[in-house]
């Protein structure tokens, strides 16, 4: 139909017999994915550490809306990581994230659970609770950059 | 503490006295989000319209999970519309946005508002319904890309 759902559509390798969950386009439409995923999530995890440590006022409402956004996207940037996507040349991940692939995914798996933990301390309103549960998200996003991302 | 948050705290503008939903460090940093929110909602739209037309294997959970971001996604990126951000480079924005700013809003909220109604859909499973449903949301989308970004 429209151009505009020409373009949303031509994002997607439609004729391609990767599982539906990789259908990137190709390598380069997966790393401008994965790297607008990281935006997103840097913005909202910025803003919750900012309110949590007073250097912006803390509002309860903003940061259980943050968490809730977080708890959703921090899904996302992993089924773009697929073989091959290191040689694009906006990519930062290093060859090391596939040698030690079911690390990383480990890895993963930890930080969408302290995901998941700061959005319960959010809904709760308490700025302790929430400032030690975003610091454990902030070293588990922080251990997987330090290896597997180009510093 | 580490660099990594230091730089997501840097993406805010902490010593601003906007309100907390507003507060990016500059214009170009809220482009860049509301473009990165833009990318992701595109990669999903554009797999449930795949889905829905036969273009890509029909997976009815795909189309639930696509779904379901989309209608957390779709909330993030009009924060990121102040005043003078069409002035960014990188901006598609056109002027219009901001003199006709309550239209504008009025048809985010139509669009949110069928992306609610996508979700539903997508939760029967039908994919009949999904069609039907997307079509809409496409409608919508087209309709403010048009009115207000350049082509």
């Amino acid at each position: 139909m429209q151009r505009l759902l020409l373009a949303a559509v031509a994002a997607l390798g439609l004729a391609s017999a990767l599982p539906a969950a990789a259908q990137f386009r190709n390598a380069e439409a997966a790393v401008k994915y994965r790297q607008s995923v990281m935006q997103v999530q840097g913005f909202h995890l910025g803003r919750i550490f900012a309110m949590a440590n007073g250097r912006l006022p803390f509002d309860a409402k903003v940061v259980a809306e943050d968490a809730m956004v977080l708890d959703t996207v921090d899904k996302l940037p992993f089924m773009a990581f697929g073989e091959g996507t290191d040689k694009v040349a906006a990519s930062k991940a290093k060859p090391e994230l596939w040698k030690e692939r079911a690390k990383f995914d480990a890895a993963a798996l930890k930080m969408q659970e302290d995901v998941t933990k700061l959005n319960a301390a959010a809904k709760t309103g308490s700025q302790d609770a929430i400032k030690a549960a975003v610091g454990t998200v902030g070293q588990s996003c922080k251990a997987c950059h330090d290896a597997y991302q180009v510093q």
